[in-house]
């Protein structure tokens, strides 16, 4: 059931019941190591949207408890922030990201993650991937509000790529930052489509479709707005690196 | 009727039958000079797609005949070209746009627009904007090849812009070369979507949605492929700068 | 970063978190400086939506400071509108257009731009664009309600476009007023489609799409409800003529 | 199974077989006896899309033999209208509307309808309408090419609208003439979107979305392409009115 | 100006402030002059969504005093209805479909509507069609709750169909009702697709595409929920009748 | 009447309007037997949505009253619920489904539904179908947080599948459970998307076209979240098997 | 990999070069036995859509010698039906709907499945599905163009689905039978739109709504021409049953 | 201009045109050097869409005597592969993939890439993946047909997942497989959705819509149809590694 909570899906207040009558030993742990290599680094996330702050609270507790895994709770509403903060006093807040890491990873040396923001609506996405990337143990450095409306911005901070080992664009509107980075640096890049825009923006249809037919070959795409899944990805990359 | 052929939907052999069974006047002279000023240095153009070449070469005799206007005949297929330009050998003729300008404007002094084209796939949309643009009497200077995953192609050619009344930015797949132009010039940019691409460009609609949320403020748009429509655009403006 | 607060998107604390910790050399007047002759006459505008009315005065009152450009805040909530014109009684305001206007061109005489409007329901968006072009040295006048359904209210005012430098038609719905405005004048037209209607009009989707495929030659086309963008346009292409 | 036939989906030679083993009793006479009252004065209809000619005129031996309803085939292949009009060399017949009369109704004088065309790309649909119409009994009178970019061409004839029972627009494109017929006829209007166009008009829907979100109250809209709907809709009218 | 009430969007406070500061004279009377015979016997409609009830209450006492028309406000939000009810008690208001009509026509006697409706949350839609088809002078049957689901109950009530001079057919969902009558009347059939339903009824496309597509030739469509556009229609064709 | 109810399209008072003064000859019965055969064992279900607590109460009372059939009530608001439980304490509810079963099935032996669903987030629309099955006789199996990322917790269940009659797949993302799912079992599958789920999920599309696209030939789909329908749809599959 | 062939994706040569390769026992027939439960009764279906006849004919004679499934052909050119038509002159073969049967199941007492066909264009898909049906046992009842303008016609039919186990439910344009079937008949409705129509039936997406909207509850949906999924299901369904 | 070839969009004979005409030293070779450090081990990618055989061999002789690069060519005609196979006989071609390799990159060893296929027709897509990896350098373990529907074989096959480097999944129809790959591998997985499937798969956007919403986390996605892009951010992963 553990393992289940990785999924994005994670609303209801089943997950708790289970988790309040359930022993120790019904939590999955079985399953947990059949995935062990698999799983090996990667955080238990709790998906916050929809839950109560006492249920993702008790969850996290119990996670803190059974596994030894970095332990996030991501898209959080304010009062669960507020509660996670008042339990857990360490812990590492962003409210913009609406992300709680309650236990990062034990190394901090995966590589090098360049997030990079088109603009400053874009940040809280960006902070969600620069926070999930620090958690596991990579290095992350950001560079915000660079659009392509202002290349030469850019351009400027054109060095500060040469060192990344995975960059992660996160951009809305019409996304094209991604392609103008994508042209730019030799490290993976991974596209974030943001929500950020209106009218024909169609909730972050324009840039998601922007970043699909990017014409610098080889970037790709994550969900609309989804930074925790850029992160993953980043972090699976680095972590094949890093061995 | 004869305005009605610069409308965009022209299809059939009506237009003929009734010019050739019409005495000039009533081609519609009296229309045409209720709105001479407005139409003053604008092109009568004959859009042939769905005419066959003798309707085309009939229509454009007639209408070499009765105005004095400009006359072009776009998206015409290879026979249709053929037949124009052995009827008139001196006609400016592009293959590649589909586009014959039989008679242009007198002068060539309105001003000068850079149009400037991410891929060579887009070329035919970009060559239909130069011609008309052209053949209405505006200096044309292509930049070709400048996509925005080799943006210091884009820089390097940057001072090529500083002379420009207006931008024509034709650009397909992501569209993103429309944003950046928009940041680098201070003329109006007009950007054309192409249909270039596959999968989820959607026929165009990934590069049209780009550009109309561009976040270069003052970029405007036309349809996808529209390189006419772009031009038409570009010479309104100069002739209100160039009166 | 100055620069980057004319991008379309701007929600985040951030940037006011950088104005005030940055001393006033590190606000970026360097690239500022580099884009000097293109930006000349462009506002600072302050995109508000998203942020409190704070931070809009706070970075309202550095741009202030720091240029000498026009200065606008727009799509401001009623609280920033109230905040704003109590610390600057004198600024030019339209409550309807969420437009706080904090220092306006220096010249007025760029020329006249008309902005026409479908229904009263676009006034919004008709007013954004208004407001902007005034803000910026541009002469507004404004035609008001003249729906494609009645044809005569549109024909009446047909001389008072007659003067235009360039043409704003503002239209929600089946946004059939460009075309009609656009084969009526010489002007360039610039259509803004708006979001006003509802079932089939998919949020300014149907306005959108019959502007994009006008049968009026040489229509170029904004974002749904993107009258500053409209505005920004328009000025570039009075720049290019009233130099 | 005759019934049937009016429906819009005969592709297949299924009818054909029955047609051929079936006795003329087993033709359903019961059943249409039963709608006698429905159909009388609506045609019969052969919808020849994906049936030979030779089906098609199997199909319509049968239908003259044993109603006395007209009877039209639509969207005939060149073919089946050159072996129709072999076998019925009296048959009205336009091979742009791709359709075939074979038996108009016995009276002429259910009214008068005005069937306006956009372009002449869409007169293929509008002579569709027109067909049905005359077949069916109606007077038709066509006014073509009355673009929205040329208003006064529109207003020109804004006369002959004035006798109309019914006004049938056709438009392609934006689709923005049926607003404008809509504000200047007392008439009931019905609107038919064509698949005229190319890029964001997406086979119609431009179109079709204009027509929906008219701001001229009280039009009513078919289907794309569909000039028949609009006849039978327009002779509807008439048939309740000259009762 | 008046003129402009009646088209879909009127949002602002703009009119009213128009109409408070216009004198009599210049509310436009000439134009409204000019268009008599095409308005005779149509509404003047106030299209409440967006105004205060104050609004409403003075454009609807301008509209009293100055037409002789119906005057009818429509999409009116409870505390308007409420100001409106107690201004002119008098009224016929239906607070399900939001209309209030102040002024019905004359005549009584323009002909029979009928009006179907598949499921009881159609209803809204439905009655602001029947209040507006009964304030400009048709009889109106209503039948309720026939979906096909239950063709049964249908049939039932055909007979009632019988003496319709117009069938306005109001469906969500998968709007297959429209179909069914349509295959059971002889009379013209307007069909009006509503936004009832979820998931992939995406706000009425669903019922909006089927009615479009549907096999009973002649059926012809208004915009999602326009119940008042049917209600129109269905009086120019009944006007066409009953003259 | 009461048939009518069973529809999806329930909003308004009317119902009960008509509930209250109706005589309970009035009610339908007549209509009722007609379909006897056909909703035998079928429920008359309340959709609730858009309906006051007092309004289902009374036409609970009512159902409850003049049918024997299983009476349910569905998307019921929380107020609805704590009414009904007040009325009556012995209903069976599902808060998280909103779902009140009033009256159940005399039997409980059709046979076995599995419901599975991919994560918590879609348990509500999973126990919607659930407590529907259970209600009209079948016995339910439910397997929880088995999604497709996980595919070794679903195995380890796969015998839970193998004494199925019918299966019942709900699932929101990307849908893909469907898939695999009716690749392990015999039995029928019926496929739910849910709304569950952000950005390019575009409120259930993304689930509903995979589900639709399935490579596991013969799975079935219903509407997005439409637990009911795939409830009566098991239920009318196992009634021909339990006969 | 014979446990492949029954996925819909099956254009290239691999398979065939693979088969002949292989020696029979790496056919995978360990893997087809761990699914003999699953798989008992259900066909080996090759999906010849772009397979060459030659390609199809072999995989064709492996699949009679390695096993005792039913084995189909789906989707057949003309070349590859004469093909098998040639080297099987028994098959059942459809050329309609471009099926081949080479060998059906041993039993033929499943039950019994009524295929109803809105029109005769949507004959290819209903054929498909009654020759799957018939191929693996059942028996099939077809019930030829009923389309939803002629209900009488279906009513007239309604005694013939009493019997039936299954319904299929196939049309194209807006896909209103399958709601009106749904309501007449007690058995599992199982609806499959057709791309049968034109303009805004967008290739059969307005058929596929309309069914996911039905308000006949119980009715699930196939993906948009997939009469072959449907009969499995039906099949799957009479599985159940018959055992 | 080399630089540019590597860009999506390379349709027209202008860069046949200035190639020919250009000294080498025009060639670009100083933009080439400033992007060095980037471009060292991506391939020089000719898309040979739209070009003639000719060109194609002419680009590829210039781009083998100018650059150390490997180069390839993309989505070649049948003609053009003809071509350069007779001037390269050694050049490896796979002809599914339209993909030619006219020079592979020094070293093999950046480490292991395994492309798993869902169906047979994915293997277009896949082939163009697996062709540019080996190509470049990288190690190409292939996996087909391991369709959702047949979990095993996929299970069976897991261990070959482990040792891979990166895993690329080409799955057209639902897309799915990308999901459970996503839940069994460690390494970084990249998916590409294919334009494989009818009906509802709308040319690929299903696939392309369920592989953003994976509820596996940290799953990338490419353009539908993009094996190259795909292959390009996989190596630029193993570059990152192999350094």
């Amino acid at each position: 059931m553990l393992n289940g909570l990785e999924s994005g899906a994670l609303t209801s207040e089943e997950v708790l019941a289970e988790l309040q009558k359930a022993p120790v030993e019904d939590l999955g742990f079985a399953k947990l190591d059949s995935h062990r290599e698999l799983r090996q680094g990667l955080p238990e996330a709790i998906y916050a949207e929809g839950k109560t702050p006492e249920q993702v609270l008790q969850i996290a507790e119990r996670l803190l408890e059974v596994t030894t895994s970095p332990v996030l709770a991501t898209r959080c509403q304010p009062e669960t922030i507020a509660l996670l903060r008042e339990r857990w006093p360490e812990a590492e807040i962003s409210d913009r990201a609406r992300l709680v890491c309650l236990r990062s990873a034990a190394r901090a040396d995966l590589g090098l993650v360049t997030v990079v923001c088109a603009g400053t609506s874009d940040l809280p996405v960006a902070e969600e991937a620069s926070g999930v990337c620090r958690a596991l143990g990579a290095a992350v450095h950001s560079i915000t509000d660079v659009g392509v409306a202002g290349v030469h911005r850019l351009l400027a901070v054109q060095d500060e790529f040469a060192a990344s080992d995975v960059v992660i664009v996160v951009a809305g509107m019409e996304g094209a930052l991604a392609s103008l980075v994508g042209g730019l640096v030799a490290a993976p890049v991974i596209a974030v489509p943001t929500s950020v825009g209106y009218g024909a923006s169609f909730g972050g249809l324009a840039a998601l479709l922007a970043m699909l037919n990017s014409c610098s070959a080889g970037i790709t795409v994550t969900n609309i707005d989804n930074g925790f899944g850029a992160a993953i990805a980043a972090v699976k990359i680095l972590r094949k690196w890093a061995r």
